[in-house]
């Protein structure tokens, strides 16, 4: 048996990983389908928004200096605006107004929308009584006020949000660039697993190829490969044939990760490419390992599923997030008051989960965080009664009651 | 013209909203696709895991007893079992190891796992060298540790995670009940109005329908229902058709929404069935209005997408989830602490779009918000370029300087 290879810490395993992320292609997609994808150019308008002066508010379109000195018990009185046949809308003469509504073009000649309330039309003769002034620009939303022509209005790398998608339609781009998904191979190894949707039966259900499928499919587009055994010859088989495909832009093989007897993943990537770390100072996740071969790259995460996830979210995701362009973390934080020492132990980086919630009883609003108490990695239920995460870094000896730290959310 | 109807304060509304939801039905998917899900069971599990006592590393299966005293210098000595053909894996006996890979159940008689560091095989005979002593249960991950069989391991009304998927595969759970996406129609209305998507072209684009269907989506499932123009007969029609379409669960109707004389909307839902307010003292977002026509809540929003965006978040978001079951918010908070006042009347809700940021400058990690200068409820500039928003209670006179509050992140 073989002992365990020397432990890197995360900072260097995370730029050995980012330092062979090669960015995935572009496409274009109809503005509507655009939300949640990573967008691939800067977006610059070509038109004003508002495109034109329009009201802001429901109510008359008049000369501001046609109100001015209107009072309640002294009303000034305008009369309705009739534009000549053959003469489009016309143009508004001193002392005339036009009723309109949000949204619709200003009249010209007009500068200010007087609001419904401060009017009052006569049905009989349609002269409209005013009861308080407006100054020129009131309720009024001016061309190019939102977006000018040439402005950018969102930026490359940026995850379009659902209100993205308005100020796309609204300065009338139907398509856009975005990053295409790449596509993640997914492997788990092990001779005791089964496929829990096959409805065979094993010793222990395949987890982790159904959590990294999820976890991947926020950014990315996984590909479920199957289960391999636990055998060089079987391992190497499936590698070669995932490389070969050539759809494939990275892989992530689970289990057989470690220094046991049958471990064999690591020789697998030394003897086809490069494995170029196998072991890195985490805790869970310290069996994780990385190497190219023929261009691709491939993550050798822990077999157990909490040290996979551990291993996903600080190696695998930043890759993914790179791998696409985003600029920006996808993951959320919160910031919360320690409520309970989060043990750590200095030289490596520790991986806790956490529950987050309000402290009722001083109702300060604030967040309050603290372990999920565990006993070993194999524990999933750890992450699902967890809110989230905390990374304690290796120089740190944990994080003491009462300090302020970021949790990564779910 | 008829004046602005009486407006009601927002809790009162979303009151209103709330006692009007219809649960949406169940259905059952595969486990693997139920990520973003809301589930409609509590699921129990039926069986323990891990379903037996397991190696939780790399080692050596003990009987913990024939290690004490172990020391470098005193090391002791195992013999390998060998079990006898035919007799299955056998059984440990007193001063026997047996190497063992994570995850791979403990053979009988043994009861802790020495790490491999801790020990040196001899390859001529295959006797174990022991170093260091474990203690019983060492390295041992137990049947049931992590779940056992009868405990409730995810709770109704939750929003299914990616790691959630890994423990339904963990305790053979490959389908679960989820709640159905509700259908939810979606109009706008204007005769200014043109689709961005269908190439045409007129005034101002309907930015609305598409920021309503992506906002809806994440939830429940939106069915875009075009354009009306601002008639009230073409209104009548059209959500006449939209409630006659019977898998409509709720319709979401925006602009058309306030007083000016083409302000329809209100009169077409009275006349086909009732409106339980038109007014909401928010702002933006004032003119939103809600009634009930043949038992299908109707949402009447402003047609300004910034005050539609608001009147959705603070009233149509907690109808969807509710009509999902969802327990716990899906939005999600950042704690962040005011550096510039964010201002605000007292006696109506406001709705303010604002900007997260770290000072790098101290480097205390916390996070500060600011709330972005806007001059109209027209700029949806003022979303895309905000981190999220806050919503002061009508009873506040803004937020100063240095408090903290929770900020809604888009």
């Amino acid at each position: 048996m073989k002992l365990f290879r020397t432990l890197i810490p995360l900072r260097e395993a995370q730029s050995i990983v980012l330092s062979h992320v090669r960015r995935v292609g572009v496409e274009e997609v109809s503005f509507d389908l655009a939300a949640g994808r990573v967008l691939a150019e800067d977006i610059i308008s070509e038109m004003d928004s508002p495109p034109f002066n329009r009201a802001a508010m429901d109510g008359y379109a008049v000369k501001a200096e046609d109100t001015f000195g209107a009072a309640p018990d002294k009303p000034r009185v305008l009369v309705l605006h009739r534009h000549e046949p053959g003469s489009g809308s016309g143009e508004l003469n001193e002392g005339e107004y036009i009723p309109i509504q949000t949204g619709m073009p200003m009249p010209k000649g007009s500068n200010a929308v007087l609001m419904l309330e401060y009017g009052r039309e006569c049905e009989r003769d349609s002269k409209l009584e005013i009861f308080k002034p407006v100054t020129p620009g009131k309720n009024v939303s001016f061309k190019g006020e939102d977006v000018r022509s040439g402005d950018i209005v969102l930026n490359e790398g940026r995850v379009l949000r659902a209100t993205d998608i308005g100020m796309l339609a609204s300065i009338g781009r139907n398509c856009v660039k975005v990053r295409k998904k790449g596509i993640i191979g997914i492997l788990s190894t092990g001779d005791e697993l089964y496929d829990p949707k096959g409805g065979s039966k094993g010793a222990i259900a395949d987890v982790n190829s159904y959590v990294l499928a999820a976890l991947t499919s926020v950014i990315a587009k996984p590909s479920r490969m199957g289960i391999v055994r636990d055998n060089y010859e079987a391992l190497k088989a499936a590698i070669e044939s995932c490389i070969a495909d050539c759809s494939c832009d990275a892989i992530l093989v689970s289990g057989g990760s470690s220094v046991g007897s049958r471990d064999f993943i690591g020789d697998v990537v030394e003897d086809l490419g490069e494995m170029l770390f196998h072991g890195v100072a985490i805790r869970p996740g310290e069996p994780t390992g990385f190497g190219i071969i023929n261009d691709k790259p491939i993550f050798c995460l822990p077999g157990y599923p909490v040290s996979m996830i551990a291993a996903f979210e600080m190696l695998v995701r930043p890759f993914l997030e790179a791998m696409h362009g985003l600029k920006g973390a996808m993951i959320r934080q919160v910031f919360a008051v320690v409520s309970k020492k989060i043990p750590s132990a200095v030289g490596r980086t520790d991986f806790v989960r956490v529950r987050l919630y309000h402290d009722d009883h001083n109702g300060d609003g604030k967040f309050y965080v603290e372990p999920v108490r565990v006993s070993g990695s194999g524990i999933i239920s750890s992450v699902t009664s967890s809110d989230g995460f905390v990374i304690v870094e290796e120089n740190k000896e944990g994080i003491e009651e009462g300090e302020q730290i970021g949790v990564n959310l779910w």
